[in-house]
């Protein structure tokens, strides 16, 4: 009998209804721009913050009162707990995929061989899971962050001996994350960055975090892995400053290491605010730059400064994020993960259901809106209308690197060129928007 | 008779000196770490905000009553007393250098052949008057963001007559650069981004500021400048995102064009801030990523969010980022200019000196402290030796590439490793500083 | 024939209406919870961002080509002609309202009694407009901060002088206002703040400040104006630091001067977020401590840190916020005012009416929306619920004063308290919400 | 034998020393304007960052090893090598001053009766402690957030058992810091706000905070404690929004509730800034206010949004808040509490002597600074005489009540007024400070 045990699978009922444990959008059948609302979202529930974490923020303890947290450690017993219980959830909630950090699943450990041999228990115990049940792992990645080894980064750190454990524990989750079928890899670059740059050589720590990038890429071919590779930009927190700072940071990093096909973004709708981008921005950016993967799907509070992690709610926010994934063709091995947490209060068992029910309808409406606003036209045409000029023979020598600058200058000079503004409708096309949301 | 007529030439007086227009720490010709004051700092005035801005701002008519500002539009005759004065002022306060766009000097002129008359005609007198001052250009550069026909951008606009139109203010411009003997020419991408997402196709616009780019660099050897083109980042205002949002982005839109070894940064104190990052990291990145070029020196209101090119002020600030100016190896062709501006109510003549006077000794005692933080070398020493590790044996290996991911695993397997936090010193460090400041 | 000559007037036309000169939402006359929907909103055009601002910002020059804006002076001709204008796009959108300030509407001048002369000549004029028209002021103002006089504050000014060049100001519009009939009157302390603490005594400007108030309030009463007194709060731009922060700040203020009763909050959306607020909690806080008066509806950037001034555009988000107006029972004299202005690159007539209706149906569809939430009664009770104790024997002995701190705590000593934490039920209310936008 | 054995007592060397473990300005004895540097400070070290936080973020584990943070729970035997350790620290350093919540310094506790016997058991050791060492309670508070019964506030709670177990804490420790000679007794409302404003009725939570604070108060006066009541102010975090906000916020709250003669503020530097206001501008408030008390220092990260709690560093900025501090009187019972924490990197005993020495250098040096620049007068003169027109005839008739707004009108037209803007002298100013830093 599980935690969760009074409350019933979720099903789809409509938007009339008012259950609170029913999808009132998300129809996982549906197909919406010929494919499967379930195949366009590929969502997953994460294992941290919905069976690892317990509630307790940095002014508070613990609220949460799960079986599988009766204290430290967590014993290889209570792994097995939280372990059933998640899959449980997941089932319940019609989930088609998961994802999770190594220490997120598996018990207490304090050395690198019990590292090893509690890593490769609970994968075993997994692999039973996800053949039982079905729900499929979206991405694997090891938490190189938590432990006090890493408090000066993992793969940056000025100690190459935490570089090789970091690299221990990626190279065992990449294993790992293969054999349980995955369908990528993430690396979020947790303490990649600094606290102070008073004691940084920040040339040293990007040539360390390339070297280690390329390892991954390495070993990713090496095993046959056909799963993407995808960094998740932050900005900072918990460091001050974080390399992977968002998409076009990134994409530069990629660019100098020689990794740019080799390695996607990981976007999180939250790190993307808290860098000063919004959400779909980073999306539009990572398609225009080629590098788009997968989302971390949460959003953050426009008035505080750290990173909230909550469930995202505002459907017309969405679209617009959901326009720009259809735009790029849709995910390939990537799919929206909740990387959203409860609140400290939401401490009942229901809650982390109405936290994922609300979150999933979100994004189910956000896609049926999208899907609208693409089917009408008028937005896309009306961008394709804009730029124009550049399909005529002048915007197309220009892009074609047939005109120096001089000549360039002549050709206006010579007309007497005097262009005025056009207007860029803005609040006609917010408008336009409204309408399909 | 100048406005100015009334305040003589600045001297240096000394640390003990109450004089407020005297200079108290820059000595122009003393010796610091082998090089005189002034060719470490290589400082600037900027005619924009001392000379062509006269105290308005977005809710507020101007207030400075300056004999060249008697209204609109610019006369030939305006441009010549705003000429005479702006050297007058450059000479009096011993400025090396002095910076200006196009139109900050220019008479007023409403069609590209009246452009080309009036540039001209401004470049000849101001060739005169750099020959009888003696004070040099450190950069010039073109407005391509004030005029309505560029509300929608400039490299970067939906219609290419506008590219058109700033090929030549960009061709002119840096023909005038040219010809002053200027020793950078800087972009600064105003409008280059987008005020919403809903009209905007990313990937067209950045291949348009690519070519744009690439021809700037092709006219630049053609006329054989042999300056830098530097691109000033800055993450938005007047735009709601600017694509050249940090100095990190800038690099991989280089490295995206092919156009790292062409192009530098010109950093600005307050675009940084703006951008989520401190100021002296955007110049240890630029110098990580070898694109250091010059510096736009002012400051930010940290409560406030928006660019308010305030005089810089704060010493022990500046000295961590002259501390990196000077690990890079100091200015080459670039110069700190003083893109900073006097605030509305600071109406009088005595202001304008007070504010550079100011601003220059606040870069003078920050360099001298800078110098002694080197001289002393603990802090260089405390860095080279947290590293130390990357120069054994092991850290090589993996930096030269020769350990897979598997391999180094296994080191840390092998040897049971479990390696412990060491301080980072941060408070120590920050405690070492103040002694120098 | 007049700028709008070519757009119809504005009709309803129902949420599937396509056609984007058409309100999709606002339908004037229909009833919702007892009041039709023109009387629920009370919605304001106004006139400085629509009709006195011509697209400039800070880094460009005005883009928009209106036949009242040929350049300086505005003499009374071209007052006319803005007057003739502003009142057809009033008409033919079917506002109720209209606000402005002096110097929106009046021609230029150069003294106090051409200001004085002026003010009367349009507001005669206007006079007649609004007879003709039915549209009735919402509110008037005196713009106390864009010429050059008030740059170191209006009533806060170090010059007693210019304190009475406000009060002339302040007191000519007040009359005005009750002359044509307006239903408040606003005081918006533009630079009632500082640019630098260094050379400012706040307790001497809050107490200018709060006589000044109290002077207004007075007038008001000896006029016989029933209208409201309003302040707007902001926390800073074009000023570092405004002392009218927030609701909380000005409520301190109001009760520091006796004035709580007399005066009350103009919430404006943007200037909320600016602040660290959510617009609905300005709005709640507004009510809890009796001082709401009014709403300047917009919306801010939240990547960008001024003033945006957007048109509304997020459904949901509006919801909350008409939720608390209807809680606290709706406006009295107030109304919404859109305090909102065209991005630059909106050049056209047209724009104008896109950005309105946008506006205006989004806050039609947000009252639908709350109506509905309100009918349907689950959040209403939800929070009552929530503090039902106080409702009991217990609570009410505390919220009457009828325990000591130490009686309080020997309550809970001897039952042995141990009070558990209760689901705040986050996830659910929110997704509660989803239901109804 | 403690922890902190191996390091010397702190002493005073002077400006020129280079040991790390020294004052470089502070000197407890020396006299400024008449009282000695210790009496200025009256300066404190608190129990919670430096005794009873081990290191972790809420990204990673805890990274501090002490003696006294062997796991959970804490024994009443840890809770006395702590309390050792803490004074050994305490005296080591000449610290006047310490700081500490209930739960810092006692046992772990299961129940509301072993909670009063764990408190009074280290309240009677601590006595022992003060009375053998000398060094005094600055301020003693309980803490109300960090138990899961807090996660909806204290005070503000919707369950009335909490707020009595919010009103035991408050008596204890209001008890215990009057038995231990405690200067002040401070309230901070870590949770008297709300996370989301959907559940929340602020006007019954506010009266609530408002009797609370009330029986606090009348508490006080009961047992005798001369000492003065604090609140602390700070504007989110835990919470998304605390109703304490800002100076001002508070100053509202407590002229609402008739507190404002019987409750001061005890300032934050880090939750200053998090507010968007400046350190010193919350000085200047509550002096201006009436309402100053005491002070947090420590300092945030301009470029991260949350409370980093970094110990100070930058002696100019410094140099303002002490200027107000001094003008306003200086301490009467507060002092400058280093509410200030290690960064997690920061693992040995000597970084908490590095931390502290230096942030008291820094308090040292500012006072140096701020004393000079109240000896020189220069600054002051230039404030006094800005606002010299208010001590004139027309100035102080209006301040008095003696005009109407018609009459002040009347004094403008007749003198046909005209006032120019005077130079505010800001960058003057600026210049003129940093002559003293």
């Amino acid at each position: 009998m599980t935690y969760f045990a009074d409350i019933p699978a979720i099903r789809y009922e409509g938007p009339q209804s008012d259950n609170p444990l029913a999808f009132r959008h998300y129809d996982a059948e549906r197909v919406v721009l010929g494919k499967s609302m379930r195949d366009h979202l590929r969502w997953a529930v994460c294992y941290w913050h919905s069976f690892a974490w317990a509630g307790h923020d940095i002014f508070g303890a613990p609220t949460f009162e799960r079986p599988w947290h009766p204290g430290t450690p967590a014993t290889p017993e209570l792994a097995q707990v939280k372990l059933d219980n998640a899959f449980d959830f997941f089932a319940k909630l019609g989930a088609p995929f998961y994802c999770f950090h190594d220490v997120d699943a598996m018990a207490d450990h304090a050395s690198i061989a019990a590292y090893s041999r509690e890593l490769e228990a609970i994968a075993d115990k997994m692999e039973n899971k996800v053949a039982e049940t079905g729900v499929q792992l979206l991405w694997g990645t090891a938490n190189l962050f938590s432990h006090p080894r890493y408090a000066a980064g993992a793969a940056t750190n000025p100690d190459p001996q935490i570089f090789a454990w970091a690299a221990h524990q990626v190279c065992s989750m990449l294993d790992v994350t293969h054999r349980l079928g995955g369908a990528n890899y993430v690396l979020w670059g947790g303490r990649e960055g600094y606290d102070t740059i008073l004691n940084t050589n920040q040339a040293q720590e990007l040539d360390q975090l390339g070297r280690f990038m390329a390892m991954v890429v390495e070993h990713k071919h090496k095993i046959g892995f056909d799963g993407a590779i995808l960094i998740e930009p932050k900005p900072h927190e918990p460091t001050k400053h974080q390399y992977d700072r968002d998409t076009a940071t990134v994409y530069g990093f990629l660019k100098r290491y020689g990794l740019e096909d080799e390695i996607q973004v990981n976007i999180e709708a939250n790190h993307a605010t808290l860098a000063g981008n919004t959400f779909e921005h980073e999306i539009a950016t990572a398609n225009a730059l080629g590098i788009f993967g997968s989302i971390d799907i949460n959003r953050g509070d426009p008035q505080n400064g750290w990173d909230t992690d909550q469930f995202p709610s505002n459907v017309p926010e969405m679209t617009l994020a959901m326009y720009h994934v259809l735009k790029g063709g849709g995910f390939s091995t990537g799919g929206f993960n909740f990387d959203a947490k409860l609140r400290r209060q939401s401490v009942d068992a229901e809650d982390l259901f109405h936290a994922h029910i609300g979150g999933v309808d979100v994004l189910a409406k956000a896609l049926l809106n999208a899907a609208a606003i693409i089917k009408d036209g008028t937005l896309d045409r009306f961008v394709e209308d804009r730029y124009a000029g550049w399909s005529g023979s002048f915007g197309e020598s220009i892009l074609a690197g047939e005109l120096t600058l001089a000549k360039a200058a002549d050709h206006a000079v010579k007309s007497n060129s005097d262009p005025q503004p056009v207007s860029g409708r803005q609040e006609y096309l917010e408008n336009l928007i409204n309408r399909f949301v």
